[in-house]
């Protein structure tokens, strides 16, 4: 997909968090030239910084478009994280003010229908908007266990059934996270977020509410069944790890292909460290890989 | 189903909270003696001191057997809260050494392994497992609204939302409670219970993660699908209410006819002080009541 744009400079609006960073990197090493556009209150100065970059507010769409348009760009692509905004939040400009009977109606659904919003704006604003997988694949986990720690038949008991619980709260447009231990669904993810939940986990432990002992229990991350893959795809990294150590589970399991690895050998040192295993998963439904 | 050993001595086991209290006055009012059995570290002595009593710990089996034949009681009933006890902290007598294998088994599974394992062991010494239905139907919530603030049509939307959620969630054990904001699904309780989900999203508010207005959003309590109506049954209360308010929501929905309420007039006037609705609402696929 990126072949037909492949010269021309790549618009990246960047979220918090250091993927924006390695997305540009993977750009830049196949002779693209990406254009950072940094949320303001999200994207990391530090981060952004070393390419060509603009800052913008969630909301001004306009501002966005005219300069993406000075830079030549043709393709659009949104990494890192970004919370859903309150509506008193947002600085709006006059071309999203024209939007808005449209972006209300992405904030009365859950996220995907925001983000699939969002997608349609930016393409009536005449960019395509493109994936990680499209301009860097290798952000991806792969599938098999990342280091040397195996996860147990009981570990991978816990990891099907949290696959299938995602899965089947893919109409609710809930989480894309859930912890199983020994068979127990201890925690679903939604508003929260990842951190939180493994967190309460943890307090959860100490207040004697999750009874399983240490080294048992496996955090679980998939995308929602259906869901546009161009955007909020799962992602785990180093502080991940020490919040699953935290919450005295066993390892993590992540969907090979469509969840992404921040950091990837810090990450994998981490769970070294800690003891706690790291896989990469076929998504239910898919099937294995011919070669 | 009561009235088969009707003048025969109930015995209750008695977990926390005003619950078991409630429940023998009911069985009181209706002329049949109640004998509670307090467990150790959850029953209240103020709640279960009104009536014959004993303490039993986690574990004993053998010695509420004992106890329960020479009371005479021929019936048992559950009761009260009790959070899935570590492995470690349980008391085993000798009874219950030889159940251990069952016991072991329950523990795997999610909650309602568990509770059924125990109605089977209960079972398993001659006493028949009846539930709240049986002996005290006036302590569940009625349908329609209580007190004089009403759902909105938004409320009743992310009532249904919430209800068919917790009917998808029913083949993996997990909560009873969820929240719905204007259609966007904010937490889901697992092994957390609802006081502490509904503290979570007052923090999320004022960390800005949930972003829905003051007076938007609905806690839903429902019994899991094919549950064992004689354990466990969905409940509020006063503090329920104190909760639902700090978390900022519109109000609560409760399953009519298999939610408990606590002290009614209480938990109402407290929901009308802090102007939030209560409905008893009916469960998905239960038919209106003919009359």
């Amino acid at each position: 997909m990126a072949e037909a744009s492949g010269g021309a400079p790549l618009a990246i609006i960047c979220g918090g968090g250091s993927f924006p960073g390695a997305v540009a990197d993977a750009v830049a090493a196949r002779g693209r030239r990406p254009v950072m556009f940094g949320i303001k209150g999200w994207a990391d100065p530090a981060v952004i910084g070393r390419y060509a970059h603009h800052w913008i507010a969630l909301g001004q769409a306009g501002r966005f478009f005219r300069l993406a348009k000075a830079e030549n760009c043709r393709e659009l692509l949104f990494i890192g994280s970004v919370l859903r905004p309150p509506l008193t939040a947002l600085r709006l400009d006059w071309h999203t003010i024209k939007l808005m009977p449209r972006v209300i109606r992405f904030f009365r659904g859950g996220d995907d229908t925001l983000l699939s919003g969002v997608a349609g704006v930016a393409e009536s604003g005449g960019l395509r908007v493109v994936g990680v997988k499209d301009v860097a694949p290798e952000l991806f986990v792969p599938e098999g266990v990342l280091g040397q720690r195996q996860p147990s038949p009981r570990d991978y008991g816990d990891i099907d059934r949290a696959l299938k619980l995602i899965a089947t709260l893919g109409p609710f447009d809930v989480g894309q996270a859930a912890v199983v231990a020994d068979g127990h669904v201890i925690a679903v993810e939604a508003a929260e977020g990842t951190d939180h939940m493994l967190a309460r986990i943890a307090e959860l432990r100490r207040l004697g509410r999750v009874t399983a002992p240490a080294g048992v229990g496996v955090l679980v991350k998939a995308p929602k069944p259906g869901q546009d893959r161009r955007f909020d795809l799962p992602s785990i990294g180093p502080r991940t790890i020490e919040l699953v150590a935290g919450a005295g589970l066993a390892g993590l399991a992540v969907t090979a292909g469509s969840a992404l690895i921040a950091e990837a050998e810090k990450t994998i040192a981490s769970a070294e460290r800690a003891s706690i295993f790291v896989v990469g998963v076929r998504e239910p439904g898919v099937a294995p890989r011919a070669q």
